[in-house]
């Protein structure tokens, strides 16, 4: 038998992951990644964990070192920019960092070319004088951007830093830099930090925030980011809430808005795309084009409660690359769908999601009648000492029963990650909210309670919207109708 | 319509449950809790921990005081013996402390009697002559038995004590006397502590205690405690595993070996019993007398690997005491059955398990091959402190694949409890294995993976016992078949 060729483009979680399942299940494959920079297998996650000192080195970012990737059996190509795909010819074209071209031939291709930093209508952010990393202007979603970051913290030894944007990786910044001893000052444009949670919670975040001495400013949008005449580096403009324009003068801006899907390579050669410009593919990552999968952030994402969508997450391009590796051999694996299950630790609160908000549902379409319950149940009984209360919103469909959601906020060591995936692997399974209850899940004291918090969060939703309903059910037993064993 | 009136036997988790069930569904019905002693609604599972100091106060254990028990509208008879209950005339006869007695019409009765703690066959435990809490030998199930040992604590001023048993409680109540600053020896009869994981396991939590300066001695039988002659002030008989029988001096006793259903009630009352003496009943709780429910230790267990079992767990009475209690009503709720998910913390050290093991697994006659892969994951990614590896066994069915149970030793801090959880949900769902891997769970450096560690688990599993099969899945493709999207 042959020994089937496979090139995985992109050195991050989607293409390692692809390669990774290749050579595990066939050993005989020849599998060649494409890196564009010179760091395949880096934790982006950990990032902020670098910039902060809690990360000794950078290298320790790598889930995995070259020499182990090498180990498995793959080929590992860096600095090899992607440059066209000749799919009639089944060909990739690449380039080296001396310009050498060259034409990999393959069996099957996966395109993970990952994402790239948005860059938001910013005045200074575009045009022939941009501000940069040389201004202590900085995007940050690569190794290169990090090693620039790492730069102006040594170089310009900045006192104060703006981080625009409240994202998942602009609060792990403001908790970096504020680690590191700059003062900073975080501007999200949204009513709330967080956007991603409802504000009630996200209200929790900025609490979390302002303790740690970060100046948060919401409802703000930042419209320009200039060389300051005098005093500061550099002066960030910007109109508050109440419609006032101020100028902040600061060292260092970080601006930390999100990513978008990065498709160029996947486009030229005419791959079809879809939500939010990201590359169309089906449950088995395949493209519209004959042996190309595509995985990750470069792909629309499968939603097991909104259909199509694009949802960028790190788990979920370990799980499309696993699955694209696989199919690229002449397997059959299915991705069973994301239900945008997430976390961030700020400071020494925990925040998690996992599927739909109120409004996320009633725009699924699905004819859902969302409705949001909120509670405190405590992480462990009251009585063992360190006991705090989680703050959980649980949303469910008011008319099927349904869950369709949930979101925790609480203090570090409250477990909350590992709870919102109880929840998540119900949403899994498609359970009404009731059956949470039903749940056989662990207790012991210092540790939860015997109805766990995520039950009895569970057991509130029921009760403000389900109740009425189960005592209905009851009525006949006055008329009667008994339970009887024989 | 009449009021509908319910008589719950016992003070504790199941016949609160479905006090609490019953007038939070029908705020008409009349309902009295019958309580043998004078502490409804403790926490059972807190005692160690006020033993210990942690617990400020033994009125802290109640999960509600009895005020808030009688704000639901419900009544409880505190010191009340439920002596009888005629079941063609639907009344409970009950003496109270100074010794009236009387008759309690019911609607519906629900036996929540629990268990009592077993009294293994130890000279010195049995007889006319029995050691007791005057001498400093205790048994510890109860709320009064808990006062006993503190009584004995403060009396006698034990320098040291022996902890007979070293399941839970045994070894929580190892942790506590240790705590206090008694120095504890604990003896298993088993050939490893905490013998419901598999020995492995256990070891670690071995290796916990003895850290802490627990002396554990298991392969040891007790065969004797007896008042010492001299020095010490009891003397406790034992046999080693070499043989060798030693006889250890020590200040308080403490035996801990398990409990046992408390079913004389309803047996005189002609209730049919079940596995190991428990009381039968359905999985709507109803026992096989008219009316007349059943739930928490004192009732045969649900499992829904196994079938009917007994599994006293806090957790399932209160499911199965909520259940009974909305039954009760006229309710038609199934209790959908035990995992044995359980956890425990012992010191810095928590284990936990749900669902099966191999011998479990083989011995439940349902045709599986069980087989067991162990993996040390880390509970976050490595480059973020504190990372530290958890023990994790993953059982399955090596012909269906299908997931059987899980077992899990860790830090403290490591969300040991709520990681057994995503195994318990999945497991309620007949998951195969392999279907762990396509979780949506939540992942941030700090606290997690990419790949949590359960799912890495998971794959070390499908991987050791697996992977062959998905390779030979793989053989067509060098047959010339080809996905193509159209």
């Amino acid at each position: 038998m042959a020994s089937r060729r496979i090139v995985a483009i992109g050195g991050s979680d989607a293409g390692i992951s692809a390669a990774l399942r290749v050579r595990e299940l066939d050993p005989d494959s020849e599998v060649t990644v494409v890196v564009a920079d010179a760091y395949p297998n880096f934790s982006i996650c950990g990032i902020p964990y670098y910039v902060s000192g809690e990360v000794g080195h950078w290298s320790d970012l790598a889930h995995r070192t070259l020499a182990e990737l090498k180990a498995t059996g793959m080929q590992v190509r860096t600095d090899t920019l992607a440059t066209g795909i000749d799919v009639p010819g089944r060909r990739l074209a690449v380039r080296d960092a001396d310009g050498r071209t060259e034409q990999l031939p393959y069996d099957a291709l996966i395109v993970g070319t990952g994402a790239v930093s948005s860059r938001p209508p910013i005045a200074g952010l575009a045009g022939p004088d941009a501000l940069g990393p040389v201004d202590g202007v900085h995007l940050l979603h690569s190794m290169g951007d990090t090693f620039a970051v790492m730069q102006s913290l040594a170089a310009r030894r900045p006192k104060t830093a703006v981080v625009v944007g409240a994202g998942y990786i602009g609060l792990e910044m403001a908790e970096a830099l504020t680690t590191r001893g700059l003062k900073v000052t975080q501007i999200e444009a949204l009513p709330e930090v967080l956007p991603t949670v409802d504000p009630e919670l996200g209200a929790l975040v900025h609490a979390e925030l302002t303790a740690h001495g970060v100046e948060v400013l919401t409802g703000t949008t930042v419209s320009q980011i200039a060389r300051a005449a005098s005093g500061h580096v550099l002066d960030v403009r910007a109109t508050g809430p109440d419609g006032t324009t101020f100028t902040r003068g600061t060292d260092l801006v970080l601006v930390v808005v999100g990513v978008t899907p990065d498709t160029a390579l996947a486009a030229a050669a005419g791959a079809e795309l879809g939500v939010q410009g990201a590359i169309e593919v089906d449950e088995y990552m395949r493209t519209s084009l004959p042996d190309v999968y595509a995985a990750g952030d470069c792909v629309v994402t499968h939603h097991r409660l909104l259909g199509k969508t694009w949802l960028p997450l790190g788990t979920t391009a370990h799980k499309q690359g696993r699955i694209a590796g696989e199919n690229a051999l002449g397997g059959h694996r299915w991705f069973a769908g994301s239900l945008g299950t997430q976390v961030v630790k700020v400071f020494d609160l925990v925040a998690a999601r996992t599927g739909l908000r109120d409004h996320e549902a009633a725009a699924a379409g699905r004819g859902w009648t969302p409705a949001t319950t909120a509670s405190r149940p405590d992480d462990h009984k009251a009585y063992y000492p360190g006991a705090a209360p989680i703050s959980i919103r649980v949303t469910g469909d008011t008319s099927s029963g349904l869950l369709l959601g949930a979101q925790l906020v609480g203090r570090r060591g409250a477990e909350i990650s590992k709870r919102v995936d109880t929840y998540a692997t119900a949403l899994f399974h498609g359970m009404p909210v009731d059956g949470i209850s039903e749940l056989d899940l662990s207790y012991t004291p210092p540790l939860g309670s015997p109805w766990d918090a995520v039950q009895v969060a569970a057991q509130a939703w029921m009760s403000e919207h389900h109740l009425d309903v189960q005592r209905r059910m009851l009525q006949p037993i006055d008329e009667g109708h008994k339970l009887s064993k024989n």
